[in-house]
């Protein structure tokens, strides 16, 4: 764990030193109250704020919309699918051509485990973190239900080894979150991986909470499939579309259940008969949402810019710095700290418990300018995101955290209930 | 059938007293070269124009998300997304409540006619029409091979009575398009709904190519279901999202193949146990593209306050019109009206054959100004938006085709192969 400061002057120091402030500028920040404390914006791990360059590449495909109309399609637009996609590729290092970007995070998660699943009638079964985010365990109730399987549930945070304990030979798909969304602990996708493949089974992971922030090396680790959310540390824009990746080599013998026109070898031949893509690109269906995916796109120049790397060891500076801040400034508050101390062992946001978490969560963000989000049962969530958020955001807003808490110690934040651990 | 006018100052004088006419400023009309023929839209039914209010909506929501960012979702996003399907459903003749707004088309056909054929397994098949868009046809093949079954196709124009003769007890869904993207073809959507009922099988209506210039009274006619595409007739850009539709007291009775926490009772429950919204709600699946749906809510603006009504009674003309100068300007150039003569039974595209189709449709856009398509073997579709086009349009256009085959009769278009009827 690196060595991390906890007064103020040094959080300002670091971030004058900070390789990555000057993209700060590039982004928006949400205006607050006329008066009152300045905003500070924690929830880059729900929906990234706006860049200049993402406003940009809208205008610019909205202008095309206005001046080429359908011509855009042939001038611009089925490229900027393709190009985003290899960009998302470069990111969580995939080869190019072996992710593409179309759909939610839901339909985009369906379609693989769907696949999955098929490709081996077998093995109808998956594996899953008990803590995974809902919609993630819908879809795998409901695909393996499908092929008369069910859904092996991992308590706490899952391992290579509690993989391996589990995945015997009707389990088909081991489907995982690199960054879980509640505490923020980072899975060991390599080793996990390999002890999904030793058992005969596919890999599936949900970079939703680490793309961008944590390099996810698919590639190297020999992942088979991988979905991800690009609204969050890809700063997208609301419902930006999410990204689908399969390993070229297993992606010719996978079978999409939604086999649509975008995913046809020769979209646009009209051919009555379906024959998939090559590769990933049979996981298209429809058209894309091509302004939600312009956001997009501008908002990668600016991640790519900045790279993955730096933003990976900011990343850690900063929840490093939230984790020793809080411990010492909050937990004579009644709060605990929930994500993972090792730095290799977190993603980029830091999760705080308190018994009344959700009150907590409203009196940062009503009061004290603080964006937060809440999560069941008593999970505040601070999201760093390391393009937006500077280390004194993080000191600033857990002092205000520990005045507020310690201002209504006698009113409604004395704990009536033990905390939840 | 109307009557109409073939000469130029008639259809000048048409659009002097269009009541429609106002609204063709809301749009922004294609750039042509800077020197060459003034361009000429004919592709509204590939992809509408650009409106202003499409431009101002999206503006909106980039602002909010400037802004705002996370809490953009309260304040405007989560309503936005159910506001505009009401709007749908108004335009669609549907209850408030009975349709939502979110994938492609292609993606919500495959949600629709799955959950359709899973509502009774012992009805396994699907009817189609034989030249039906080729995505809905992989989409169909796949669903029903899931569960055994295989689709029944209809050659020609589909009605009742070619419905009733193939709707046997293994059919549990008759899947067609309102209107044919090919040939413009409007189906008998009551009458076939009433008889698939009677068959015992469940409809499921493709309205992409009626939507916004055809009256399609879902309630009326007690269709089942439907989905449409919202980037032709209603102006919502390049991918803005699709539309589902199932109609109240059957849609409790369906399950979706994706349920993602937005289809969920209570999405932001993160209950781990997926329970299905009431209706038609629980086809929702993941976040919605809120950008590409922003465009397409400023767009409804203008198509609402011109009133489908109005839009029918001008396509109805505007498509007679093209008809009948078609047959008189260019049945000498080897060109055929593939498009029902009767107004009643065609949507608001006109299709042309010519035997070297494709090199008319090049011609037409690259030399003489006018954006149309082609399709597959022989057609030459020429869309006509009301919104958008002029009845002077119509005549320019076809007057335009006619100087170019007469040009080019000794050249590339002498037909060396015999038309494809």
């Amino acid at each position: 764990m690196h060595p991390v400061p906890v007064d103020r002057s040094t959080a300002e120091a670091l971030d004058v030193a900070d390789p990555l402030a000057r993209f700060r500028d590039d982004f928006e920040l949400p205006a607050g109250p006329s008066r009152g404390p300045v905003p500070i914006y924690l929830a880059g791990n729900s929906l990234g704020l706006r860049s200049r360059s993402a406003v940009r590449a809208v205008r610019r495909e909205l202008d095309r919309w206005g001046s080429r109309a359908i011509a855009g399609w042939d001038e611009r637009w089925l490229d900027l699918a393709g190009e985003t996609a290899d960009r998302l590729a470069d990111l969580t290092g995939a080869r190019p051509g072996s992710v593409r970007v179309a759909d939610s995070t839901t339909v985009s998660l369906h379609k693989l485990a769907d696949a999955a699943l098929g490709s081996d009638e077998g093995r109808p079964d998956v594996v899953a973190e008990a803590g995974v985010f809902p919609t993630d365990r819908y879809i795998l109730d409901a695909v393996a239900a499908r092929r008369g399987g069910k859904v092996r549930v991992l308590e706490g945070i899952p391992d290579a080894d509690a993989v391996a304990d589990v995945a015997d030979a009707r389990v088909g798909l081991v489907a995982l979150s690199h960054v879980d969304f509640r505490t923020g602990a980072l899975l060991d996708l390599p080793g996990i991986t390999d002890v999904t493949h030793r058992a005969g089974a596919l890999s599936l992971w949900d970079l939703s909470h680490s793309v961008g922030v944590v390099p996810t090396g698919l590639d190297a680790a020999g992942a088979d499939m991988a979905v991800g959310c690009t609204y969050k540390y890809l700063f997208g824009g609301p419902g930006s579309p999410a990204f689908v990746y399969a390993r070229p080599g297993l992606s010719d013998r996978l079978k999409s259940p939604i086999p649509g026109w975008f995913g046809h070898a020769e979209p646009f031949a009209m051919d009555p008969t379906y024959r998939p893509a090559p590769g990933v690109g049979r996981f298209l269906s429809g058209t894309p949402p091509l302004l939600s995916l312009a956001a997009l796109s501008g908002a990668l120049d600016v991640v790519l810019d900045a790279g993955v790397g730096d933003i990976r060891a900011k990343s850690e500076l900063l929840t490093g710095l939230a984790i020793e801040v809080a411990e010492e400034l909050l937990s004579g508050d009644g709060v605990e700290v929930a994500t993972p101390r090792r730095a290799d062992r977190r993603g980029s946001q830091v999760a705080l418990r308190h018994p009344d978490g959700w009150r907590v969560t409203r009196m940062l963000v009503e009061e004290l300018g603080v964006t937060a989000d809440f999560r069941d049962p008593d999970i505040v969530r601070l999201g760093l995101s390391p393009l937006t958020t500077r280390y004194a955001d993080v000191v600033e807003a857990l002092d205000r955290m520990h005045a507020g808490l310690v201002d209504r110690a006698h009113e409604r934040f004395a704990p009536d209930r033990p905390s939840v651990t």
